[in-house]
């Protein structure tokens, strides 16, 4: 059967699990805007490994794995995941604005809560809040947020610390809403597929790649060079450890612009010839606020088309 | 009293507790190397933030901290916490090697293991070995690693997935170590302490800062360029979100030298020039495998400190 | 007798002879220019050579010398003048447009033109115009547009292709102005002293080096970055040969600013750090159109002297 | 009839006039090395601009001029020539040593010798040997040294300052080589054509350009950029006055490599889409000893192939 790559919208997802966590609401807000409700089938997945691997095996079109965290940084399982083994691309972000509520049985009240329990993480970020509310109450660990809200809907504890979307899930009323000491939190979901003949340019796109330099000293400055000249904002830059090669530095990069955009298409020619290994991991429309800058015209596509137009004729000695 | 600054090593510190996990182990490696094991005390705090402000307190001179784990990446509690509130600087890191044992009662055997507790992350980083070794066993969340060790020798569980120095604190034995599905997971904390008159070079340091920009295609380049022609390498550098304003980014970077030498000294008062804002986050002996590589004569104190005399005497026409 | 520098106009000048040529109208422009009537002596030389000798070894204060023409392009032997032997400096600039007229004992006419006497360059230089105007005269090489003005005048030849100052110098009438084929030429003039205690910034400046580099591909890119990060813009650029040292690259280089200035001074640094060799030639006054582009405030002097003070702070360690 | 384009060598030469002066000398070397002897003509012009005129009419296949010399510099008429009018292209460049005979009659001694005749350019070149030989000869100037030449042999004068070429065809004996003052003068002269199907590379090209960019601190390095990122060298640079257009500048630049090279092709592409004006002057075999230098690999025609088919397959989706 003949791809459609990656203009059609899948429709077999696996997602960071367990149900009822965040991934799994941006899921929901990703099919949403994908209009796939049709067929659509969401296999929660143990680890970012395991969702990754699914695709890789073609048990699930496409996964939805955290990318990066305002809180909690950027996510290592992710990036590395992508970047070890068969090729697979980014074709979709989603932002997700990460809020705790508290949640509780119906009827529950603050004066009835002795336990609190969620993943360390949630509890983490919510304690000046639960120790204000709840001066009294054991806060108790366990596996996941969504976890805590089954437990207490079975009864093992009063009150969970978890996503909204797991309170619903387990029939648990919200006592609290906006729990965190530091509210904003946003973590930025990718979804992950096989290479495929890629969605075109949106006007308003970004790229993702890792390259690997050797180390001397510019040669990081060579590298983000090939996007300066040509016009390209990086909105995103990180390097990675390699440790089992002394002196090659990793970095992980986020461009603005598609790799069918003549700008970005040449940047990464550029670097491939310049880097130790480059890995395209995918082109795809931005969910961020930084859509809609325009392009100059000395890197739009025109541009280019009538450099290289003018190539020819000086390569043929048609013109000067 | 006036301050002996950051040549004499600190007696009191804090650390990312609880007792028995990683951070402890890393102040204990420190703590050693710096010679000062008479009067040392080490308080452990219940989160970054906490040991952060406990320095700035004056309630402990110094705090050990993560910073960037190869597994879980770098720790925004961190960066972010040095960069919000007083000023604070690194003045040593400690890179530790993070194994996890498999720790029970002593007589356990394999085949009397029901249940293993371990706070959630340790328990995903184990996940393969786990099932492979215990595929029978439960699996239970705590609030730390250390609270598991301290879990199992209360008889509550069977074994615990911790550090070797929680199994030692609490009289476990090691059933298994290196229990990580991918061995080798290196975490880098640092020294922090309140400003002062610093240390000198060694001659193999680390600078940290953080530096802000205004949104432009090249603004990154420009900042890069500073230090690669004074050829300073950089080991470390991360985009960080700026939420609050719209089109302006902060970068985290790592660079080689130490503030004292000439040539990092000059990067940064260009860059205090160029940006919207720095931050000086301390320079510190470097503690990993980078050490030693020879500062190119163009570009050390004494190139520096020719140039500012031919310029004085060009200034006042007694040369050319 | 202590200097009093630069900041007193000098008296004895030396000029590229003989007199009546454009050196000289140069020279009455800008002792005009520099209110120095009263005592003035100016000297011809015969060659640009023996007028920087004459500076050198203090005959002369200062030599007024032809640096680049529009038409005849760049005068080496002043570029090298300046380079070879003892230190000198430029201390002003003059442009000054460079017309000819055909010069005629009162009372001839065209038609009683039968010998036209000029340099061999200004001849070629107003070719059509004489083509035009005398076709049946007869064109006679001379040593240098005086001398044909001076023949004119002892009756030798008819007419002469010389400066309106030579023209008036001898008494002759000028039957036709703007002579030349492409009108507009304009010549730079440079006054150049021995070193000594300089005038300050006016606001509008210039400074002139000229820097050797090794040969290596980005080593110019090197040497301009040091001029564009300190958001210093070049007015001229040139190479020049250096046929005694294989691989070795020689420039001539006129950059707006004083050497005075923070930004300037921070990047003639920098090259002397960088280059092989850098030799420091004069700030002065600009004399054309492009004066008064304002500083950025990130490259001005109060940033410069923010930046040192904050670094000072920084490594004592009363500031991060 | 179908052009045979720059590989075939051209036959009917124009070249800067009079009869035996330099550029004829440089013109038998130039025929010489082509190996086209039979059939050749050449014609003397009276000016640079001339020549260059009767290659763009067709009367001339081409036309030998000098584009910069060692002690005169860079030659505005050439350079400003190929800019201004139809296209021409630069297929050849020559080195030519500039050396001055002192040519009598024969039988002539030093002490027969009361007159001296040359152009100005030559006698100021040979001044101090010609005082110090001939303290009492009269130094008479004329339009060229070749007609000093033919006025000693046709009696005029005495002795001539002229090229060992102009002595040979008036029959004239060298009572002195090597004349000048400061020998070793060389004149680069350069072989321009119509622009015609190109000769190949040979391994050790030049390039030469004029780009116009607009005055912005920072454009010329973009516009160096774009060469140091292929690790093209820069050979010649100079920057032109571009008088017309205020805050508009042009630089004359000449490049290693060769414009069918992939890293030069490249490297002019992406000066077409950043300067307000390139124009190409043609890519031609080196003539001088910097011929040879390997291209390093990452910027070599097999990277750029390799870059463009990986870019080709990533944006078909069949590789990352």
């Amino acid at each position: 059967m003949p791809s459609a790559g990656h203009s059609a919208a899948p429709t077999r997802f696996a997602y960071l699990g367990p149900e009822g966590t965040f991934a799994e609401a941006a899921l929901v807000r990703l099919v949403g805007s994908l209009g796939t409700t049709p067929g659509v089938s969401a296999h929660p997945e143990a680890s970012i490994a395991t969702a990754l691997a699914a695709v890789r095996a073609g048990e699930r079109e496409a996964a939805l794995v955290p990318m990066e965290n305002s809180v909690e940084g950027s996510v290592p399982a992710t990036m590395d995941g992508l970047v070890v083994g068969d090729p697979l691309v980014i074709t979709r972000e989603v932002f997700l604005e990460v809020g705790f509520v508290l949640a509780v049985r119906p009827g529950t009240t603050a004066a009835g809560v002795r336990t609190v329990a969620s993943h360390p993480h949630a509890l983490a970020q919510c304690r000046g809040r639960i120790a204000e509310l709840l001066p009294a109450a054991d806060v108790v660990p366990t596996a996941s947020t969504a976890d805590a809200a089954r437990r207490v809907a079975e009864g093992g504890y009063d009150a969970a610390v978890c996503a909204a979307i797991a309170a619903e899930r387990y029939g648990l009323d919200a006592l609290v809403t906006d729990l965190a000491d530091h509210p904003g939190a946003v973590t930025r979901f990718v979804l992950v597929q096989r290479p495929g003949p890629p969605a075109g340019p949106t006007g308003a796109d970004k790229t993702t790649i890792t390259a690997v330099i050797t180390d001397r000293t510019g040669a990081l400055l060579d590298l983000l060079a090939e996007f300066a000249v040509r016009g390209i904002s990086l909105t995103r830059i990180e390097s990675r450890p390699t440790r089992e090669r002394l002196g090659v530095y990793s970095f992980s990069i986020d461009c603005e612009g598609h790799v069918a955009d003549a700008r970005v298409g040449d940047a990464l020619a550029a670097l491939h010839r310049l880097c130790e290994e480059v890995r395209f991991l995918g082109s795809y429309p931005r969910a961020d606020a930084g859509a809609g800058k325009p392009v100059e015209e000395k890197v739009g596509d025109a541009a280019f088309a009538g450099a290289q137009a003018w190539l020819a004729r000086v390569r043929e000695g048609s013109a000067v």
